[in-house]
């Protein structure tokens, strides 16, 4: 494709911490107006309180606190109006729900319009990574979208500590393009064409996450955990190379970055619901004491069913989807990890390497 | 080589934190008197109370606290005692004192041991890995020279907290006997070949946790220091390819799994000294408030020297050694971060990897 050379617009819809810092990264971007920067990025808001704080105040309180956000970000509660005419539309909804407003988008979507996912999840029932939903729901072609996913926790992001992440898309220039919208003083996008690998660690990031906060909650210390970090992200790799990814995307900031800062953060959801899972909650005990959707707890199962179907060995994710059906007692997440034959850390990341 | 069927004696050299504990696996990986196991631990220590606490008391409070060590273990302060008989030595010693011990071990050295390295470091002036200098220095083959390796946090193995680790060395056979020796309930070996590989992963992880240590000094967040441990392992992993070095070790405990544990915890010395120099203070003054070495601080140098040597770029380990020689200021290390052109990941590690 060829870039828009004009866009007036940017839409983002979902009004989270992530959506909204993101919002504010692009019109960060925008500020000094270089070249085809877009005039508005209008974000899309569920709630009408939230939508209306952000126009009239430039905060999103719920989600970032006292951060300010830059005048060229407004919202609405109104999908519709958030999508006409923008020339790049941006998706940070939860995974499971990304579906059922796709039909909306479409109506709206400006043709030629690239879309833009933040989602980091698998849809369950069906095993497709978000850019495959999109995708066919919206009726374009893969070109025309694109991922981000690094080692982004958005906290850090909206207080303007300096990041870096990965924009994927299959069209390398539409990665660039993307990346140049998205480049702030504290943000830093790598393009890649690996859309695939980017999708899948971002996906499989949840799930050791998860596994790694049981082990906290379990009081195992770091070498424990780096185990577990390394083993899992070992196991991300086959799931990945099995379904075309990159071997070398999981060693970038999209596989091993974005898993080193959430295992190392006390932010991260899906590592906070592990470690209520570690100290013997049960799952449902543990969703109602987080007040915002630990995703992982939503995709391990679908992950896993995807492994079987392509006959990959995914132990730490198995484990976690036995704690979360009650089929295994977090006490024995210890020994799982350490319970296996004396053996070689075998050649080539596709195979068994432990 | 045959290993010997019969080991009656395994000598530690150095009772520092990982010598002791490592000395601790060994007589509880003995304590259920598998086939082969020696008879007794004995550690060597400089200072001649350690040696008599350690025998007398069992204990060794200077590092382990009030860890109780096996009834296996005892200590001498006379290195050629610890030496004599046994048919394993290893080697716990500071990196740039190694060679300074070696001419006495060699000659109280029985003929046919094998020698193993838990040593971090790379030799200044020679920038010899520590395998290179036992096996010059000792006149033995490098099949008798074994490396052990991985996420290895002293004090959490002498609290018996589930541990994985690597065990290298060029004959597979003899990394399977020592991974045999020392394989206890809480302590896990894996086998390795590739000792280059494991040995400059070990070495360069010292100098990313001064890096990350650093971030933490300027209190940037876990998005910078995620990017950091990212591309200081895809530098580690280019020098070491250089070197013959095979990529997949650095995808397992000993590459990834060691440089998250280290820069997880708290506990690292490395990490520490980052963190003081991140504050401002000099490297004098950082050493002199530590008690003990950063080894990291001492083997940087001698990294740059050697990827210089092998034409390799390592952006991050450029940083660490302009920052301990005064001539970067530590507040633009974030900038440094991400002051690059918009670029792809490129593909394969050997490469420009970010």
């Amino acid at each position: 494709m060829t870039p828009m050379p004009h866009l007036s617009k940017i839409a983002v819809l979902g009004a989270g911490s992530w959506g909204t810092t993101f919002a504010k990264v692009l019109a960060d971007a925008a500020s000094g107006e270089p070249e085809g920067a877009p005039e508005r990025i209008m974000l899309w808001a569920r709630r009408t309180e939230i939508a209306e704080e952000i126009t009239q105040h430039h905060t999103n309180t719920t989600y970032l606190g006292d951060i300010a956000l830059p005048g060229r970000v407004s919202a609405t509660d109104q999908l519709t109006t958030a999508v006409t005419g923008a020339g790049v539309v941006v998706l940070a909804l939860p995974a499971q729900n990304l579906r059922s407003h796709l039909a909306e988008v479409r109506q709206a979507l400006a043709p030629g319009a690239v879309v833009v996912s933040l989602i980091k999840g698998l849809e369950r029932g069906t095993h497709l990574r978000m850019s495959e939903v999109i995708a066919t729901e919206l009726g374009i072609a893969d070109d025309h979208v694109a991922v981000v996913s690094g080692p982004n926790l958005a906290m850090e992001i909206a207080r303007e500590e300096p990041t870096a992440s990965v924009v994927a898309c299959r069209d390398e220039t539409v990665a660039e393009w993307i990346a140049a919208l998205c480049s702030a003083r504290y943000f830093r996008p790598y393009t890649n064409t690996d859309v695939t690998g980017v999708e899948i660690a971002g996906i499989v990031k949840n799930v050791i996450a998860l596994a790694v906060g049981i082990c906290d909650g379990q009081q195992l210390g770091d070498n424990s955990k780096a185990s577990v970090i390394t083993r899992g992200l070992a196991e991300t790799t086959r799931l990945a190379a099995a379904l075309g990814g990159r071997l070398e995307t999981f060693s970038g900031l999209a596989g091993l970055g974005d898993v080193v800062a959430t295992c190392a953060s006390p932010l991260s959801r899906n590592r906070s619901a592990g470690r209520l899972l570690g100290q013997g909650y049960s799952p449902e005990e543990t969703t109602q004491q987080l007040t915002q959707t630990a995703e992982g707890m939503k995709s391990a199962a679908a992950v896993l069913e995807l492994a079987h179907k392509h006959q990959v060995d995914m132990p730490i994710a198995e484990a976690v989807v036995a704690v979360l059906s009650g089929k295994l007692a977090v006490e024995n997440i210890a020994s799982l990890l350490l319970a296996r034959e004396l053996k070689a850390e075998q050649e080539g990341l596709p195979d068994e390497h432990e």
